[in-house]
């Protein structure tokens, strides 16, 4: 397909070109669009029709926008912008360099240059500043024929006509009404009388977390959001949230294999930019495991008497490490859906509890039967390294299943609270556990 | 609220607490369903309209769902049924014990309980189990009239309206057309015109990831799933989408921190049933671990030479787990959301490697000047320890990079070559090198 176009473009064949891009899925088109040698990008965004370029340009990559924008008379920004749903401007007038962004508001009306400066002042990550403020609102004394009637006046330019909004005078958000029930109902029926009063809607404020967990508990399509007096400033339509669940879940993974989340594409990233985003953490953990190393160094004659007992501690770390962050996995992730609550903490911390006495003696018993009969391992050594793994268990649960919930008390984003901080933490436990076990049993 | 409700349960005003329900949100009602004391919980069914009683029906747990069709009449069973859309259905029937799935399947008519059988054969997690057969379907040659007349007649029992399919007599998919369209279009317009022939559509037997992977690069609404003959079978809508992506992200989550996954709510969940999903790993790892042990035993003379090496080997060890779990994080991920292709590998391994060098040696070089100028330690063991610090970079990053796309070839997932079996391969590549590193440069 690819390969075809190209050879239109090759030949000039504009018209065939403008025809075949008209049938094609605007997504399809924009990765073409990637792959065209940058010489001939101007030519196809300019074959395109207006508003298939508009949609077009919505899904191009940032450095993609940046070229065209850079690269078209004024004029033909001015008109690009006008086919541009609004939250898709500001989307791509956020992230461009100052001068791009000063060709762009240049090229815009007044109103439409004062909603961008009144988006652009929403804070990171709101639901104001991922809203649109292109929606449907009727009013709920009209009939199902005038309700239609004006869907079919204004419809055209709006994000989404599927759900439609029941405002007052006022701009108070009154209801919500589908059009699949506006299309069912009687065209004589009163929208008041099929609109739905219990209507789910956001602050502008809230965040976007907040409003995806909104969208996946009563199966949404669409949210209203309000401002601080309740009145309809705009809504967010789910295609949005569904990217938005994608971008805070990554941000999540990142963050738990202790990692900058970063929102550009691995591929894309430079060298140096990865390294940033890793090295802080990894330098924060190198130097809190020195810690463990102090503890170590503090038994030295421990281990000079039993030498036997430094073949056991990487089995012990790794142990509690694995055990704790199984623990602080189930705990981030339940807290992210909502599916555990802070109040839950006696309750998790309860069951971790039992979990760690149930998984702890089992691989204790395991261990135990593996070194004293199999490695005929000294037996009071194998009761100090079995007794130190179950409580190493026990130990890593409970770290692991509290200190998210503490760091969501304090307001910090659990998800640090994953597997490498844990095993930090773990181990130094354990390896003191360990030593005075060691000490206790073997009379060192 | 709740209380208010309750209230009017108690007083018996079951007339009024069937209109507060009727305003209310079928989710809220289902929320509410679950706190309702068991005794009351029948009633309460009862007293809703049938229509919102299905759908309630539809979003309580499981168990309350068995609950309920034990308790109701089998022509209860039927009308509930009758309201229910098909894969809500299918839903809970594959779910519940054998002589309650009967009870369903003896008060359904012969046509939907085919219907069923024919869904529950579709594999898991595939596009068959999760679509529903309840769409709208036109013909290219109808007008936009004609269209919406059909849709009146028949949108009532349909689970979207909004996305409209467009099939040939033999119920192959010829087109897609958004009642959005339809509304906007002149009432004599011929359906073919308007509607969009690039469809976007899934076989019955993709996988549900696939699936969502498409919803997502297309910011679809609904897709149509067609048959090994490309007819028309089903439609998957988007609110099934969440659900889909949260519960994969979950599992990735789950794998990623060595345990089985599972779809239950964790605090619902038996301590058994946690202990039994992660022990296995635990175990396997565990036991992996002592492969760690047996090299530092090997080498036990080199540690009793110079003991202070040991103090060192949680470093180490940790360094290089966090190090390997950064780089297969970030590749999980990113073959998870298409992002990285297998293709890539050569891209992603240099890439982690030329990462790691900038890594590696700003973590050699801190960690020098830390141990020897703060430390006082010798100079040829902090020589080794730095030197090993920075290969352990290397290696594990490069290890971290690779095995989850071995995983991904190998038809494998690569969310199980996170974090904790990448650290305890790394564990051991690390202490074979600082061993050897060791005796090498302090002649031991």
């Amino acid at each position: 397909m690819k390969n075809l176009l190209f050879g239109y473009l090759d030949k000039e064949r504009i018209e065939t070109l403008r025809e075949k891009f008209t049938e094609m899925n605007v997504v399809d088109i924009a990765q073409i669009f990637e792959e065209i040698p940058e010489e001939k990008k101007l030519i196809i965004f300019r074959i395109l029709p207006k508003d298939i370029a508009a949609e077009v340009f919505s899904y191009i990559s940032q450095k993609e926008q940046q070229f065209i924008i850079e690269s078209i008379t004024d004029k033909e920004v001015q008109s690009l912008v006008e086919d541009l749903y609004l939250d898709d401007t500001v989307d791509f007038v956020e992230e461009l360099p100052a001068n791009v962004v000063k060709k762009v508001l240049r090229n815009t009306d007044d109103e439409t240059r004062k909603r961008i400066n009144f988006f652009l002042n929403y804070p990171e990550n709101s639901a104001g500043s991922i809203m649109t403020i292109e929606y449907v609102d009727l009013k709920k004394n009209m009939t199902v024929k005038e309700a239609i009637s004006r869907i079919k006046k204004i419809g055209i330019d709006r994000e989404t006509i599927d759900t439609c909004y029941v405002t007052s005078k006022g701009r108070k958000l009154e209801g919500v009404v589908l059009l699949r029930q506006i299309i069912l109902s009687d065209e004589n029926e009163i929208i008041e009388n099929i609109m739905d009063k219990d209507v789910k809607y956001v602050n502008t404020h809230d965040d976007q977390e907040t409003v995806a967990l909104l969208f996946k508990k009563y199966d949404l399509l669409a949210v209203p959001v309000t401002d601080n007096e309740d009145r309809l400033v705009g809504i967010i339509t789910i295609d949005d949230i569904l990217d938005i669940i994608e971008e805070e879940t990554t941000e999540d993974f990142y963050k738990m294999a202790a990692m900058e989340p970063s929102e550009d594409d691995y591929l894309d990233t430079s060298i140096f930019s990865l390294a940033k985003h890793r090295i802080v953490w990894l330098l924060v953990l190198m130097i809190s495991a020195t810690f463990t190393g102090s503890i170590i160094k503090k038994y030295e004659d421990v281990l000079q008497a039993v030498v036997i007992l430094t073949a056991f501690i990487p089995m012990l770390m790794d142990t509690g490490g694995n055990a704790g962050s199984q623990s602080s996995t189930l705990v981030i992730r339940g807290l992210a859906l909502g599916d555990i609550k802070l109040k839950d903490w006696p309750k998790v911390l309860f069951k971790e509890f039992r979990v760690s006495l149930v998984v702890g003696s089992t691989l204790a018993v395991v261990n135990f039967l593996r070194i004293y009969f199999l490695e005929k391992v000294d037996f009071y050594v194998a009761v100090t390294v079995c007794s130190t793994l179950f409580f190493t268990v026990v130990i890593a649960k409970a770290v692991g299943g509290l200190l998210p919930m503490i760091a969501k008390k304090l307001k910090v984003d659990p998800a640090i609270m994953a597997s490498p901080l844990i095993t930090t933490i773990v181990d130094a436990l354990v390896l003191m556990l360990y030593f005075a076990t060691a000490t206790m049993l073997l009379g060192i």
